[in-house]
């Protein structure tokens, strides 16, 4: 695990910000191993990413001993207090955090476990730098999965009598666990605005088709009718809007004539597996800024 | 170019139809240079396509002499005129179409040229087998390119006003050049019902995006509003209902948050040059069937 | 599963090697579900796929009973035994195989665990129409796996001084268990030509970069140190020159100058897990025949 | 056109790199319109990308008057000299551009013309930003393309015995017309070491394989033979070992085994327009730095 610390932010776009955010950074000793920008013109908006090293002599740095300002670790608290003082002048949001802490993740899923099996396997495989205190399902078929992976399994089933003391429970439990981030893993019900309002931009779903295209339930059955040539799939994060919010990543696999409705399915399988996976990878790491209905996913 | 003929069915399905038309080629001393089928299990239909040699000694075929039942060139009116009767008993719509007939093909474009261009050269390199007796636009922007091709151009501009006349100069164009096939290379004009109604899967055109999402005007602005990962192309047969006919080929391309509509327009065309060129290539070489809205692809 | 039977034949190509085919299939009243033909025309060989019903009321066929010829199940012994003497006849190498038959497949891994765990996962949820008697693996890493899927795991540990002692303890497992395919996934010891002997075309591998590049070990770190914009994976049958065998399926993923080699190895496991599986499903499915040092994979 | 300059950097890695650039273009009033940087941890290496903006009033821009601490046009002379110091400490290679100088290109091509006719239409559709003063060629095929696009054709015929004379006059009108930039749109006779050594990182050449993977000559032939999956096609720096200096792009497309030579051929000649015209619009874009054997390209 690095010992470094991811440094995100948006404003308004202004000159200097650069020139302001990495002087700053320069002061404090920090030893820069990353950093990307964006601007939107548009709409007047300044993005930017920065990755560095809290330990003063950290892998990979090219300084001599002599030209380090600060051989010491970097003091992530003292830069905070100061950062702070910049962030309310130029009206950044902004977060600030070690590499080394884990976000707590919490995964939904019902009948189709491909997706939740993919997640767990990468977790395992030291791919995604999280926790999972908590599985959620409507159905029981993830139970041995979770088992497997020694992660407490709660069973909610869901009808439209129960849906909102369901939703509670839901609540209740995030709350309980301290979870950052809910991955919906193939989890086929509808959450609710209120719901949805409790974590913005804080809730990850795949949707099984190239969105804006085929919204909705059964879009391989829909891809299929239309005789569309390339199946896709859609991470993005849930807003009050069904398959509407801010798209994190997309990808498409070729299909012909000769594939029926369930050679897609099985085709979009390992689209989603691919989409879903890299979004909640990406969010984890600190790459994703939403805007608008829009994502800047920093690579 | 190759001796050889193409012959495309599709009926009903049943048992033994592979059997009872390889087995009447046989009989006609056909060397079967490629033969592919399809069945749509679920509206019971039948597809085919055997492209065949002309040639009783053509290139490539393990033949001895002494087992080829016809060593004379291959008799395509006697092999048609037996055909016939074994269609009707099926139910078969077919062609039969010998690949050195060079179809007959009218290219229409409005100001952007790169589809256009594409085409020509393509048609110049050898990767088209049509003739191209006229180029019309209601702009003269592709008057240049045409001469260079020495391809005669009409300039027919389009108004409210004149677009009941424009299309009666065009059939009437298509009429008198024998046009076979109508290939709309980012002609902007949207056509009448009467006007697709005389040319059934004999119209391609290309929209710039991955139908069926954004339909209609600027495809782009609306990707890029949406905030979409990747981009597409589609090339379709054009039928009553605008953006919707069965779709030939659709392709896509990745972009990003940096990406602005501009850059978009501009890695779209190499999207859109790419799809219709494909679905011109497979038209020109009877590899696709319609039926309903989609569209069969022999590869 | 599908009541259904493949054929699949290869021999030297000849006029009305279709036309023989399927009118004996039509004869014995088989209900084509879908047929496929290739041709090298350059070495003068026919290769093809037939899969029919062996039900005589099989599901999507368009067959009025009046007009089926066989109404009874398909006899495939009866036509087994017709067909081995048009085989003799015109130099078949041809099997004929139950969909229903699953084969019997042993699973090699070494450390990395990830193709395993992808193929496992894909058994479980119906993609791969096999049996797994056993898993054999150098190193005890896969055992918790193979025990969640219930698989007897033979740990078998491999040393220069008990190289031959392993292989001989390996091929008497495969002997036991009937095992017809192999899948080396992501096994790191090279295997003996006496080994790869006793199962041509039948041991499938997987190496991690696009063959012919960067064939024998770490081609990451080649690939890294060349500087490529694309990694790639390649399954392939098993020869006796190392990465040298038939080629069955290929993928490429895109990096960049920000990739590190860790970075290759992390986005190429994605690629391995996708070109092995398909390998494995299209083998299982009949779809595959080598000829040379090349596959003809029929879709 | 932009009015804005790009600044390209690199040097050994070191702390404060991104703060006293990013500091000293503030000081100068320069408005960033993109920023990327990157360091190759294992050799210790720095580069920059810089794009701003050299008018004061930049569209897009959000700063309000009272802000901005210069509101005159960028004065980029000012800015050289005093760079210029910063660069001398820290050891830097740079170049700084305005967007609005158009690099001197020259084409060479022989027989193939599909790259030259994609380049010149990119050139004319506004998407590579360079002047063409001369297409050379040893075949006549390109001189009436060359007319249509008003482009002064040089014949310059080679044979083993005029080689070195032919390449005298390469050299001389290459010096004459002030060209910065030469690319390789399918030349296909090999430059000799001392061209080569005159424009280092500033020929660019198109290879159609995927690169390591069938260096030399008839790349399609040894792919077809290999019985791959994917062809590619690779664009790279010319240095003085065939076929292997620094890749900037490469693409592949999927075959299948009924694709002939030609088919690869024909297939090839997409890839190889594509990953030509990238590396070239990239390069006049500023957007690539060499190291070693490898690119940085920055998006």
């Amino acid at each position: 695990m690095k010992d470094s610390a991811v440094l995100l932010i948006d404003c308004p776009d202004r000159k200097g910000l650069v020139a302001r955010v990495s002087s700053l950074l320069y002061r404090h000793g920090a030893n820069i191993l990353h950093a990307d920008q964006h601007q939107d013109h548009e709409l007047g908006l300044f993005f930017m990413r920065v990755e560095f090293a809290l330990n003063g002599s950290a892998t990979g740095t090219a300084d001599s001993p002599s030209e380090t300002p600060h051989a010491a670790p970097f003091d992530i608290e003292a830069f905070r207090a100061e950062f702070d003082h910049l962030a309310v002048e130029l009206s950044m949001r902004w977060q600030l955090t070690a590499t080394t802490r884990r976000p707590r993740v919490a995964l939904f899923c019902s009948q189709y476990l491909h997706c939740m099996a993919d997640l767990l396997y990468r977790r395992r495989a030291g791919e995604l730098a999280c926790e999972i205190p908590i599985i959620v399902s409507n159905h029981r078929d993830v139970e041995r999965l979770a088992d497997f992976y020694a992660i407490p399994f709660h069973y909610i089933p869901v009808t439209a009598a129960t849906r909102a003391a369901a939703e509670a429970r839901h609540l209740d439990l995030l709350e309980h666990h301290g979870i950052e981030l809910v991955v919906l893993a193939r989890y086929m019900q509808i959450l609710s605005p209120a719901f949805v309002a409790r974590y913005p931009a804080g809730i990850v779903n795949v949707h099984h088709s190239f969105l804006p295209a085929f919204t909705g339930a059964r879009p391989y059955h829909a891809a299929h009718a239309r005789g569309v040539k390339l199946i896709g799939a859609t991470s993005h994060y849930v807003t009050e809007i069904l398959d509407d919010g801010p798209i994190i990543e997309q990808d498409v696999a070729r299909i012909s004539h000769r594939d029926q409705v369930e050679d897609l399915v099985a085709r979009g399988r390992d689209l989603e597996r691919i989409v879903l996976s890299r979004a909640v990878r990406w969010h984890l790491d600190r790459r994703i800024l939403c805007y608008g209905n829009k994502t800047v996913v920093f690579d």
